[in-house]
């Protein structure tokens, strides 16, 4: 940490800050420039970032020097994170996030019945995606919207995992919620409107199964990577981080799908990075570029809905892939991923 | 609803658009200009929001003629809603949000400890705040913050509330908490964070004690009027609606305080407006003129963080006001509101 | 300037970057932390601002220490910019602006012929209006609509403003027609668009005239105050700061006016700040609120836009007030101002 | 244009715009919904556009039917604009931007030397790319920054241009040096900053030769394409496309790389779409990943910056690549290109 003194900090207001410093147990390098004088505090700032050091008087600023996570940064960590998802049968193909395959996830928004569940996850499998996501339980803006089936929803899912083998993925938005969710999915999914939903992050950090965070609309990445912090800091290391786009002036889009967000989430982090250009764009027809796009960004995974008769979907018609699209995305994927040395 | 067809749809695409929509009981009208065919629906089109319109072939683009919120609405409202907060003690004095009074609430950040929780309780009073606002459950950014004191700080807020005969506003997180926190809050806060989570919305719809609901950082007025119909579409009427800053790229300002927000809600709702310029602005130095301009602007309340050492505060210390430049604050609003024919 | 270096930065690393600060006549400051070694720059950092210390091998981070504007900072300026606009004719009333009168600039968005600028001029200046706004020259986001009536238009601005008495304030878009702007206007204005239009600025900053800069829709304060530092550096120093709205993600207004750069302008800068809330908001209906807050936050001036016949304005009629609307707004004003101990 | 009315909207008040819109020579079509009553206007909407119909009594809301740009729409264009650049030297090499080749421009972000230049443009040729990108006239926030070699700059890009053989491509800032930049560069380059001015966009489209517009920060996509339009109604039908980067509350890129744009604009309009992966993210290591994405999202071309010493470039140092960087960018944007049928 750095704080930087006004022009006019009397030597009395540093002594006070100096001495405060010291009262944390922390040593100061204490440097008088020309202009300005700046105090350097020696030690881990961490046990002292939510202080307000600006409130201190004679104090201009504070600037940060480290990262405010520690177990989901790079640094320390040398080994990227793969997370392994255990086969669902016995002899079956266990799916691991973070390594040289680029792990597709497909499937409907919601889960509207039984049997749209099961053709899409047939659907889905035959196409090479490996997850199959599905929700049960839809955060909606209008509380007139169809809000998904809930425990109904789950339950045809853990009916479609069992008899297809296929791993699956599903939303959880309530800590009450979290043990039933965890009885059915292979990974849990925190909605970008429950990022910063702590109590949620906490609840699910002391599960031992994999969990995939959306980035809020409006969350900076390292507010991403301080939720991820949330669940590791908890004990639960399986942490995948999920780009969806991002909340901007544009309207063309549904969101601005934010694929730098993919290089320097790896930068900063070991955790895998997956890409969801169905919310990050909202419209069917830019899914499959932005897809190819987020491959090619270095992606370790993608997610994307589909649905067979869109115009007939209860959520999120405009940015489903009919089936036949989708299997053409897969095809344009395994291309791109090949020319940078990885498999779909 | 509207729906412009693509330059080139054909008569038999319109004429399934006009079969689709009068299988949902809606009649149509149909206008074919010289560039466009537009054909409108008749009908209440909310039960058709959701439908994914845009995905039948032949369809450009469709507009909502209707706003999405009903009961939230100035439409069929003519008057304004006025939340009564029944005093504290027999014989007391009730609180009235959304009448002349622009009402003050105003406190600590965070419960620290019970006696600085009294110390400000009877600052706040003095100066004549009317609500005292302090948080028990808080959320913070980094699992290494100081989390609220939880359960025993709801404790100490009942003990001030009682003894002090003051209302008191604290915000509540989780679905498992709604009890709890209704057992000692006059008025229940549905923070930032949580705007769209819509559990909670729906568990706090279902009580009989007024709801606060804080704008996100990303969202929409629209989407802030459809989170409170979540709550009145439950049978709560009594709901706040407060301004609390939204997320830009200024970087000098925590967010960026719209004061716009004020008459926008006021035109196109019936609740009542709060303001908070601490979170608004972030900084203190801020907070006196942003409160003024709110005033000034129409809001209904403003909700401001006070400490008697912001230097040494437990959370959001920056954005703190002394006690003393509290008194000062509350001297200036008094002026302005009488300006505007109003008292605080 | 402060060098972070990264965990494993070598010694190498750092004698290389203390060799290349000694080579730019700079001291350092070397503080050895338990995770970070940090370099302090001793002297002017803003000689090496632009110099991507980034680059540099084993560099992590690099933090600024100083504001990169100096002849806009209120630090080393401790009295306020007052701004005069002499009398227009001989005994006539100068303008002060930045001291206790709250000036109000009011007018047509556009200038559309000579009778209408002549009627709303002595609208403004009997409601109590300082300065006269019309455009002469018109930024217009579509070829197609109506582009101002150009040298014309300033020509009747001319002529309203000699017989009336009243000052005005134009804005100018190209470098080609500064000399001929300047021979008409009191006040040279810098549309939002052409904030950072450099070669602009610096031949406005050659002028001896006042220049307005509105703040454009994606910039920053400090941005907004290097525009400012164009001017003042080519020898201008009569720069008048106006917040209009930035954009964001809200679509009920057509920018978010961001009051708080009052405050913060003030702070950081000793130059007057005016506040537009026609652009600001986008919808007559709002203005008023909004001017009314823009004082009460402290703003220095308002810019207005009126309209006779809104509904046939040739360009943002919707923002415009009515001329009667214009005179209850004054009122408003005038009741705010003197509640802060200031007038209109 | 879709008029819609509010609910108590008087007969009156209809037959007032009824008249309106026929003294415009459209046509209506009314539609008296259950909760609306809802005005259609036949016709070309473009001549009104601009017409402030929400000011008329009883109007609650006006919705826009077409598109506001038609020269750049992809509508009534059915082939997609190739831009040709003739050979420099004859029986040299044109350069066609739009069609199967993605095309790279690359070079340093100023003219810092002759010598700088011509290593540069030689690097630039021997990887492959096509133009070389360099500015002599450099937008620069702060008046204390490098502003450019300005003439002398130019003189030694046509230099290189004819002793190379190779196409080039340079920032024109100001209304007054087009012919002066006109006369060197193979395409001139709109900046950022310079989306709006439209002075200058006009001047532009009165020459015959390439021009490109670069995305401003705060600009969607369709003023992106009415700032194209004021290029092509003044009849120049060469404009190139580019997207940078918009600005957002992230603060870990410089800008938010928006790559849906080219998929957006690609649909929208039939012009070709340059990505600046440099600009877009910041950082130099950023580049490469986003220029695979850039390239995997369907863009026409690519432009990045490079710098043999980015520690001692003159300007945005931090996001050159070093040429070794570069030829390594060019063997994998080769390969993506050739995973989706084209070439580098």
């Amino acid at each position: 940490m750095i704080i930087v003194l006004k022009k006019k900090a009397t030597e009395r207001q540093i002594q006070h800050i100096v001495a405060a410093v010291h009262g944390w147990k922390l040593k100061v390098n204490i440097s008088r420039g020309t202009e300005r004088t700046v105090i350097g505090l020696i030690g881990d700032e961490r046990i002292i970032r939510s202080k307000p050091l600006d409130m201190f008087p004679g104090v201009e600023s504070v600037l940060s020097v480290l990262k405010p996570y520690k177990l989901a940064a790079a640094e320390g960590h040398p080994e990227r994170t793969r997370i392994q998802l255990p086969p669902v049968h016995r002899g079956g193909r266990p799916v691991v996030i973070g390594g040289p395959q680029v792990v597709v996830m497909a499937g409907p928004c919601a889960i509207e019945s039984r049997a749209l569940l099961f053709d899409l996850g047939r659907r889905v499998q035959q196409a090479g995606g490996r997850i199959l996501r599905a929700g049960a339980f839809k955060p909606r803006t209008s509380p007139y919207s169809f809000q998904g089936l809930g425990v109904e929803g789950l339950r045809y899912l853990a009916e479609v995992r069992a008899e297809l083998g296929l791993h699956v993925i599903t939303e959880v938005m309530d800590t009450r919620d979290v043990e039933l969710v965890a009885g059915v999915a292979d990974v849990l999914q925190v909605g970008a409107r429950n990022m910063q939903n702590f109590n949620l992050l906490k609840a699910l950090g002391r599960l031992r199964k994999p969990v995939m965070i959306k980035r809020g609309l409006a969350n900076t990445l390292e507010e991403l990577l301080m939720s991820a912090e949330y669940v590791l800091s908890e004990g639960n290391h399986d942490v995948l981080l999920c780009e969806r786009g991002i909340r901007t002036f544009e309207p063309l889009t549904r969101n601005t799908l934010d694929l730098s967000a993919v290089p320097v989430l790896q930068r900063e982090s070991h955790l895998p990075v997956i890409v969801d250009p169905s919310h990050g764009t909202g419209h069917w027809d830019l899914v499959v570029p932005m897809a190819r796009a987020a491959v090619a960004a270095g992606a370790d995974g993608i997610m994307v809905e589909i649905h067979p008769h869109p115009a007939e979907a209860l959520s999120d018609g405009s940015q489903a892939l009919l089936p036949k699209n989708f299997v053409k995305m897969m095809q344009a994927l395994r291309t791109v991923a090949r020319a940078l040395g990885r498999n779909v």
